[in-house]
């Protein structure tokens, strides 16, 4: 592939970043490619936590193809890294192999990084420039950013309804309102995040898995559920295989005892009413490195974390029929004016099979 | 404007059909454009019910520009007609003219044509063929051949909702859902019917004038409202300047004469239950030559016709809000099992300003 100008380069980059979708949580998922008279001569991407950067990746790789990366051009989805994590600074790699230039599509947002790590390139003599395809890099990483800037996760709330708004009829069934590819991609939006969040009421109804299947990935998602007086199943699928994080609004040493045995953390986050204090909880997700947070609950926590501001944007999945009286996407009070009503921008509207998908996004984030 | 190909004229057709979009009916709205050497000589558009038909208009275009139209091409969006209807048929005139070949978008679906006109401009040793932009020629004039192949209207039921499904608060708000691209685009499907439709229940929330507004049109589309008990008041404004059809489930002498002086036609069509016996309305209106029926109800008569088999095609403004508990779009029985809802399919999704329109049609509609 010969990249013909920079914006081929750092769209190649943003190809390499998504190889990390599903895998580089809790760090950001980052390409790198490096380019020398429009040929690429190596590239990467972040491996798991712990491991290589992108930017360590492709100049590995450059070297294993007997490739001399000085003066060359590397694209990066974000800026070098200039601090040592659980890796040394990616940086001053960069400046040892001699690159004549860096081009990034952002500045890290991470505080420990800020533009430092351009600054050490530069002042290395390195070229160095920021900016190019930011959009498309943000998006990439929208959870990353969220908990640098902040410390939250962003919540991504899916939902599936008919086109009359609709997502269970009253005797509860919900399955298969969307076709088979709407479901498989709601799999794939899943494996994207850190952690997969969902209710009491939710585990009771359907006894969900929680976990990613549709799409192949190496890493499934913390599942979360949220069970103000601990009523769940310890038979409950979501807490096979354990690792499930049970947050309750009341303590109850046996039946947490019970839990704990199956593998499940528990914690108690109550708020005044004794329901589970849901801002809190996603502070907490938040030190806990969650990045992107999928909910896929029931009306009544849906609209519990619509209302207590919780959630950044809907993944509505709609299908072409109509279900008239059923039960809605949102528990959410009546209004009394129309003033009162949540204002989000459609940010994505795309065919999925044969159902509609729309992302929107709530209009006081970022 | 050079025409290369034959898609290019028929485009050009076409564009020529859309500007009679709002003045033609019953007529169906046609385009027709004469080429010779790839040059455009003539354009027309059907005129108004009992002027001109498009290829006579374009044939009148032609020789005013003082251009020999023999062995040229023509493109027309429809079959050219084969009778006597309030004008003479078009075929005729093109074989006097001496075109050398006549290029279709659809054959007429008028059984007083279907197939003649080719045939006889074929019989004259004109070269015809048909199909080309055959769906784009249909889409433009649906309500046309809808009441040609089934006798009926071509129904669009218009609402708008927040992304939750919701049209209107419980205390009856539902003004400014959308915002203001999506009333004008709204109007301009208006402008396109042959009537618009609501009912009662509408007229006293809201009083509408149910006629064009937003766009600029010469004809304004009939008014009807569904009123089975004949509760309207006289004062109400969808009466105003005339015209508007009433139509109830009962008789009342003295109610009816007093919306006549008011400029109203009343007819009653009751079904067995006293309402108005909807699916024998649209036979009626089939027969008073509507094409297209827009509809602008609220929850209940939006439901009964849905359930009723009335509607063709959802044209849904769905805005970038949640309203929670208020009133859904329509009033449909609960379902027991998720096999018995009514299955649509998306055919055209698109942005209007900040909202979304979406256009679903009925499986079991052609």
């Amino acid at each position: 592939m010969n990249i013909h100008n920079d914006l081929d380069g750092m769209r190649l980059a943003l190809q390499w970043a998504e190889k990390g979708l599903y895998t580089t949580s809790p760090n950001p998922h980052i390409g790198c490619v490096i380019v020398r008279d429009g040929v690429v001569i190596g590239a990467g991407v972040t491996q798991p936590a712990g491991q290589d950067h992108a930017e360590i990746q492709a100049l590995k790789d450059a070297a294993q193809r007997g490739h001399d990366v000085r003066g060359a051009t590397a694209y990066v989805t974000l800026e070098p890294c200039a601090h040592y994590g659980r890796t040394p600074p990616c940086c001053d790699a960069l400046v040892r192999a001699g690159l004549g230039r860096v081009v990034c599509a952002m500045e890290d947002p991470n505080p420990l990084v800020a533009g430092q790590g351009l600054a050490r390139l530069a002042a290395a003599g390195i070229e160095v420039s920021s900016g190019l395809l930011a959009d498309e890099a943000y998006e990439l990483n929208i959870g990353f950013f969220s908990r640098m800037r902040r410390q939250l996760p962003w919540v991504r709330l899916k939902t599936a309804a008919s086109l009359d708004g609709m997502t269970a009829l009253h005797n509860g069934s919900s399955q298969w309102i969307t076709g088979a590819e709407a479901r498989a991609d709601g799999h794939a939006w899943r494996a994207r995040a850190c952690a997969i969040l969902t209710g009491i009421g939710t585990v009771k109804a359907d006894d969900p898995q929680l976990n990613v299947r549709a799409v192949q990935t190496l890493r499934q998602p913390r599942r979360i559920v949220i069970d103000s007086r601990l009523e769940i199943d310890p038979g409950a699928k979501v807490l096979a295989g354990g690792g499930t994080l049970v947050v309750a609004a009341v303590s109850d040493h046996e039946r947490e005892a019970v839990l704990r045995d199956r593998g499940a953390e528990i914690i108690t986050l109550a708020n005044a009413h004794g329901k589970v204090d849901l801002p809190e909880l996603m502070r907490e997700l938040g030190r806990r490195q969650i990045n992107e947070l999928h909910v896929e609950a029931g009306t009544k926590l849906n609209g519990s974390l619509v209302r207590e501001g919780c959630v950044d944007e809907l993944l509505v999945y709609l299908a072409p029929t109509l279900l008239g009286d059923a039960q809605g996407m949102f528990a959410l009070p009546a209004l009394t004016d129309l003033a009162q009503k949540r204002a989000l921008r459609f940010h994505e509207v795309c065919n999925v099979g044969g159902d509609l998908r729309i992302l929107a996004r709530f209009m006081d984030r970022p």
